[in-house]
């Protein structure tokens, strides 16, 4: 007779799947990560059936109980269908990530059987890896016991997981969030069109991007020797040290991605005025020199009484937030929650 | 013995109060309007405590009972309060609007027996103008049955009321939606400090004033003759009238207010992905010369599959959305729903 409960979260990445067993309070009991099947499809869904199998072995060792799992998906989850896209996962458009785990996880369960409930006893649930960091930081992390939260991604993409009045907002297909698109200068660039304004002018891409056009334009800097005289090497990394040894190239840049990133967020605090604001991804490995120009410039733009009220912080939990919010996902499933689908 | 049942909603604007009786299913009974009390505080509280009164004496004669009541507010409602801010009611700075109408309209029961259910065995329950606006279009308006959709107020202000996956986006202090403070353009100007760049840029004033900018650097233009020569004439009508005459200048204010309203609404979209979003306010008299337009460039900026998944319409409620949205909201509330407060 098991005595103890668990809850599992696999956070499924572009390149590589974590996973973890959580208790209610979210100690991780056992976790793991292994490169993705760069086949993807059927293959990938093999892997993450079989991590579920081994998550359920570890509960039963533990002498425990596996309720629920919840998993995130570096895409859309379309709702009430178990259907998924992950751009960067082959196969997986429109792919029934959710019948496919589930039938190879509950050997003898057939896959009609599928109604939002248990196969073998265990609810499976999906999110958008989006919803997952904001959810992770709101458990344990930056944004923790808030009921109105954003976390804000800003890697080689941008996008971000809303949390309002303590609930999740999916929006009506499941790409709420979307925030890489949001239009902050009229001038409209060819670059726009395929990403988004704000991603083409404040992602970790662009911020090496806008470095080369200078580069190009003639400016000496730092930023050549630091590269090797290679434009494909100057990354956001690099530009942030040629900032921190002062050169005036990288100090433009990084002053012209806070400018972007102020007007970014503002436009999250004015239409959601949530109490706290996450930022994680690539790009805030140069927090040192971005934060506080962004807490400060936001002001400028943001609803005046939602600036005063809202905290900017880092994310606490880093690379892990995901993984936490799928087991925090999958504990508020367990509890009758509606935050995971489907 | 009451054998019909009616809720009752109270739109409160800056210059007037509507009432009106609801069915169950949006057939209004009767209704009221009557502008507020100009010194505002008490006074303007006493006013819908009688309307109250009326409402409630009307129900008895309608031979039905009257269960709840629904108020929207032109400001904030601070939650779990009773109290309220509207900029434009002198006095209505934390004004503690529930107690005063509640004790006001239940003789003899005392204000300490608030906690969010009956006084006199009618629930009093508190709401934003935006808020109201969103849940009229959807109860019987442009976003019927929608469970993800926006109403965008564009008049002297700007600003959203929202809902998602069926719930109201409060934010943290009740100011989510205050999408007039969108950061539109990197270029910061002066008044964007006192209402926001979207607001500076769109609403229905700045049409005035950008067509009186351009006259000012002698342009010439009908606009002149329409406005009788004084620039504080020339409104947002009278550049449409004028562009509807093929005025050089009335075109391309029209033309960039556009630009500005696309983008705002691209960035709605992109954040909440709504199926709906609902145009309403006064700049949309002259829809016939903005639709269109925003239709066609909003789709520019925005995260492509939301844009494609989001449908742009005309408040078809028009000034009864906020009374509409009251009515909905106390039916709600009846209901034990969590959308109306406190």
């Amino acid at each position: 007779m098991a005595t103890k409960q668990f809850c599992a979260g696999v956070d499924i990445g572009g390149t590589k799947i974590s996973s973890a067993l959580f208790t209610r309070d979210g100690a991780i009991v056992g976790r793991g990560r292994i490169p993705i099947d760069e086949r993807g499809g059927d293959h990938a869904a093999g892997q993450i059936a079989e991590i579920l199998g081994r998550l359920r072995d570890l509960s039963s060792k533990e002498d425990g109980q596996l309720l629920s799992i919840a998993l995130s998906v570096p895409g859309v989850v379309y709702p009430n269908t178990g259907l998924v896209w992950a751009p960067n996962i082959p196969g997986w458009d429109h792919y029934p990530l959710h019948d496919r785990v589930a039938v190879r996880n509950a050997v003898g369960q057939p896959a009609a059987d599928r109604d939002g409930v248990p196969e073998g006893d265990i609810r499976i649930c999906l999110a958008s890896d989006r919803s997952a960091y904001v959810m992770g930081e709101q458990w344990l992390g930056a944004a923790r016991g808030a009921t109105d939260a954003v976390f804000l991604a800003v890697g080689t993409g941008v996008g971000a997981g809303i949390l309002s009045g303590g609930r999740i907002v999916h929006g009506a297909e499941d790409i709420a969030g979307a925030v890489g698109w949001f239009a902050l200068n009229p001038h409209f660039r060819d670059e726009y069109a395929a990403k988004g304004c704000f991603e083409a002018e404040a992602s970790g891409d662009s911020v090496g991007r806008r470095a080369v056009r200078l580069l190009e334009e003639g400016h000496s800097s730092l930023i050549r020797d630091l590269a090797g005289g290679d434009a494909r090497k100057v990354t956001a990394e690099v530009v942030a040290q040629a900032a921190r040894q002062g050169d005036a190239v990288g100090r433009l840049v990084i002053a012209e991605t806070i400018s972007y990133l102020a007007m970014g967020i503002a436009n999250i605090v004015s239409m959601l005025n949530p109490e706290i604001v996450v930022l994680g991804g690539g790009l805030f490995r140069a927090a040192d020199l971005l934060l506080e120009g962004v807490r400060t410039e936001f002001k400028r733009w943001a609803q005046p009484l939602a600036a005063a009220g809202v905290r900017i912080e880092l994310s606490e939990l880093g690379e892990d937030a995901g993984l936490y919010g799928c087991g925090k996902l999958a504990w508020d499933a367990f509890d009758g929650g509606e935050t995971c689908r489907p």
